[in-house]
């Protein structure tokens, strides 16, 4: 059983802090610890990010929806993690997925002026921070730029992979069949076609309204990214 | 003609913050001004990003090319404008785009270091920073959410405006027109078919090796996006 430090030592905001300048801030820091379970909503669709928060027990499902196709995508993040951080700041602070607890889990939240404050605190906190979110812009591009065959399991991949987390487990696609061609922008026939090869090299699980990610290492290969 | 002064607070780094704190800081600062000549490389493709550069005077070209397929696209950005503030922190620091003067242009750069002693030294530069690259990793998923025809025009959209930015002007693609076919995943055929519609409404003109953006703001509509 880690302890509380070894937990919070190992997010990814707060990795490479000592444990001395982590209990210094344990204490100036209002740290709200927060219990939630299975099934409980953590974070709406929507909603406006005020707040840092962290997976310190458990897992988390996120659900991201299409605006306009029924097509959702789901992935599970487990703790040691952090719930969309490039969303407190940016144009938008509105977070696109939700969230909900999967199984029993414990939330750390921070508010945004409060993580401000630890921010300015020590150049760890602000390097740890600036990496992730640089990172997360980064991914996209290098997909981009990576593309190389043009077919329908190279587009699929880079939508799984573009949406989801180096970390994320458990992915799946639920979808309206219809969507989910114009979403690959092809007919249903290459779409099935697509998807029974897939599934034959062991990639997926599907069903009319449904495809189930086995490994997301297997898509970034497809997509050519080694993020 | 505008001061120095006046040029540097309209930096997206440096927006908000007062003249006085801005004289401060060039005095304590290492602020490194370099003037280039039409064609200059400024930035090389994949080299490592170890200052922050400002466009202060002129234009600049950016050229960013694709791994796999023959494919590069073009964009002028005008002072005042940063060079990819998402490559100084994160994943990897290498510039995914060269850079080169488009007539006599002016860049400021800040080595690493000293930018971030800039980022500490008050709140306005560093909520100046985190806006800017989060605002950068939302704008894809943005618009991959947004997606809704999966036509070969949206397609193309994406592709252009999920690479250039907001101010980018001069956009254009030069290709190898199979590997453009490639990237989009389609015939021949259905790619001449949409530069032709394309071309009749206005957006673009095309030969068949380039194709010209008129209006960066059309391809963001085609993609549903508000950025």
């Amino acid at each position: 059983m880690n302890s509380m430090y070894e937990i919070l030592m190992d997010l990814p905001l707060f990795q490479g802090v000592s444990r001395d300048k982590l209990s210094e801030l344990i204490e100036k820091t209002p740290f709200h610890f927060l219990k939630y379970s299975n099934g409980q909503e953590i974070i709406a669709a929507n909603s406006n990010c005020t707040h840092m928060k962290f997976i310190i027990s458990g897992k988390v499902t996120i659900e991201t929806q299409c605006r306009n196709l029924k097509i959702k995508l789901y992935e599970n993040l487990s703790s040691p993690n952090v719930l969309g951080p490039d969303y407190l700041f940016g144009r938008t602070t509105a977070y696109p997925f939700a969230a909900y607890a999967n199984g029993d889990c414990g939330i750390l939240q921070i508010s945004k002026s409060d993580y401000i404050n630890i921010l300015q605190s020590d150049n760890v906190f602000l390097f740890n921070m600036l990496n992730v979110i640089s990172r997360n812009s980064q991914r996209y591009s290098d997909k981009l730029l990576s593309l190389s065959t043009g077919s329908v399991a190279e587009r699929l991949a880079f939508f799984i992979t573009s949406l989801t987390q180096r970390t994320g487990t458990g992915i799946k696609i639920s979808f309206k069949q219809k969507d989910m061609c114009t979403l690959l922008g092809i007919q249903r026939s290459s779409f099935i076609n697509t998807m029974n090869k897939l599934q034959e090299n062991g990639l997926i699980t599907f069903t009319m309204s449904e495809i189930e990610v086995h490994n997301r290492e297997d898509f970034l290969n497809i997509v050519h990214s080694n993020e």
